[in-house]
């Protein structure tokens, strides 16, 4: 049930020593093959870590054979040196599995402007890579945790072949800075193209619509590896719904554990005229404090929904909005409609949805409550 | 000390009714002229309550006699009933003053999706515009708070008129639903024309470059009347700069008072390739929810600045960036400079210095921390 559920892969995690609570700190998984086809995705944030900026150049070519993380640092913001870290540890890897070091993804999730050890990520990694399992995966993702309560694994099976993933982020894409990494492995046989296909259409509808906290990371990375191991060339359609599916289930689990949260909340935008509009719409309702404030307060409190929607430039008429919240309209034509005191704001899952009565699109954006525990951990976490 | 410093200004303060508590929560401010000149800038959330609709509209001519303000209410999105209230009490208002109700502009602020009670508000807007006086402009300052902690007077003096106001808002411009709401006087001789271009070249780098919660209200109004009752026509260079700084002393004092804040933040981001590229990176890190944390826990954590920094489109090298906080560069070049340690966060003001060394502009925004306070206040305001 974890990324070496597929045929043709092995993982370890290991305890490198960059946590100061000594738990597992770093992962390796590695791709058997046949094939060393892989697709990544990477945080659109500008301010890029050095193991994005590696990484990004490493899979140019499609091809990956491992991929190396410690948890513990970020290794971001930590100039030339950080970058010969994570090119070291890189070489480190290659070396043990005697494969190029251009073969080796790096990972970095933590405390960002700060230099990791450099001898323990060198012994970590290549410690990780000497007891690669088949039955590493849940390993892995242990490893890879920061502030992450448990550890996240998710699989979805094809037709003769498997789709195997696991991730960490107490926070999201356009997420904390915590940082959300993401493996993905597949037995099924298919081209660096196909996966690199898969995988956008794949993150698009998930990661890419999960809004915790509104902060982009600069460590974000998706990385899909395909070993061919099952023989199975898939059905191209069903792949990436393969592929969609293990990104939604994981994609809710980091909703289901992000920092602090009392709430996961669920932003449903109709009738908009594009899918666009839909997505800005959600979007602004997802970053206001107010709004997830009031959500934590167990406040339907409508009003900040609309104040929200009407900051986008998305097609409306401000006069003719509907909102209901779990369930109860209680906004319609931009007026009050059903009773506030009808919303059981109780349960963990809310859903907000909205009517823009200006088209047929429609889209999907989650988040979470903005709470005091969130506050608690983000006012502490580097002190 | 306030609005009615200006000569030719009367204003009162009086309870409605409107506040379960009974505290004041109607204020009327007139202009006995002789000029009746006055310029308005509104909320631009495209979701504007009904008192912003009224008054966009009666200001069209350049002219106003009155403004009346109820607070316990924002008669925001409250439909056709709310319009009604808005425009009865801009008709109680004028039958009082002996004016048309287009001479009367209206503002509310509250909590939004409620109707005010109909008979309390033209009560006490009846009542106020008869207890006006030439030294009732603390208490309209009185009138309008709604979780302001206190009153926010200001006045400016030119060379033989003065420039006067008042304002309320725990939260801020892209604000607080709280709303921000400013009232200025003057009794320089100036037409409608020249009071709005003073107006908006005093907003914009006043009000509109705070940014307390990235939450922009619906309600929002800064109205300037001119009652020309000194008989001094102003140099227009000295006339917009005292409007600019009484815009700047409400402003910081909304700062200073925002809902929840520990900390006072001031963003200066210089040698930019433009003035919008320096405000879209303040803005940036003003609405980063974990720097914000991070300077309410006194933590020195500038790499959140640097990943809020590189959500922006702004011409930069991200591997040259320089950061200080507290006058300590403790990022430079993208990688860590003097140490964290040597930063105090205790003090309540907190100053972020980005140098983005890609050209010669600049630019300020203020915001506040993200606390626990502040999200008390924020799940329990309707509640």
């Amino acid at each position: 049930m974890t990324v070496t559920t597929p045929q043709g892969f092995r993982a370890a995690g290991v305890a490198a020593g960059l946590k100061s609570t000594g738990a597992p700190d770093m992962a390796v998984i590695v791709n058997d093959g046949p094939l060393d086809a892989a697709a990544a995705v990477f945080t659109s944030n500008r301010c890029k870590a050095n193991p994005v900026l590696w990484s990004e150049q490493a899979i140019r070519g499609g091809t990956a054979r491992a991929v190396v993380v410690n948890s513990g640092g970020a290794n971001c913001y930590t100039g030339p040196d950080g970058f010969a870290i994570t090119h070291a540890t890189a070489e480190t890897v290659a070396t043990e599995l005697g494969v190029g070091a251009v073969d080796v993804q790096v990972c970095s999730t933590g405390l960002i402007g700060m230099l990791n050890d450099r001898d323990h990520v060198l012994a970590g990694a290549a410690e990780a890579a000497r007891k690669l399992g088949t039955d590493g995966g849940a390993a892995a993702a242990r490893a890879i945790m920061t502030t992450d309560s448990h550890p996240k694994n998710a699989v979805a099976t094809g037709t003769g072949y498997t789709v195997g993933g696991i991730a960490k982020g107490a926070g999201m894409l356009a997420p904390q800075l915590a940082t959300m990494l993401v493996f993905l492995t597949t037995d099924a046989e298919v081209t660096a193209a196909e996966l690199d296909r898969a995988l956008r259409s794949a993150t698009a509808p998930t990661f890419d619509r999960l809004d915790s906290d509104g902060c982009q990371s600069t460590n974000d990375t998706v990385l899909l590896m395909a070993s061919g191991a099952s023989g199975v060339r898939p059905d191209p359609v069903e792949f990436a719904e393969a592929v969609r599916a293990v990104c939604h289930d994981l994609a809710m689990q980091l909703l289901g554990d992000a920092e602090g949260a009392d709430h996961e909340i669920t932003i449903d935008v109709r009738n908009a005229a594009s899918e666009a509009d839909a997505l800005e719409v959600g979007r602004s309702v997802a970053r206001s404090n107010l709004f997830k404030c009031a959500v934590f307060g167990n406040d339907p409190n409508w009003g900040r929904v609309l104040a929200s929607i009407g900051t986008t430039a998305a097609a409306f008429d401000p006069a003719d909005l509907d909102v209901a919240l779990n369930g109860v309209w209680v906004c319609t034509s931009s007026g009050p409609g059903e009773p506030p005191d009808k919303v059981d704001m109780g349960e963990r899952q809310v859903t907000v949805e909205i009517d823009l009565k200006a088209g047929t699109e429609s889209a999907t954006i989650w988040t979470n409550d903005l709470t005091h525990a969130y506050v608690h951990e983000n006012s502490a976490y580097s002190s």
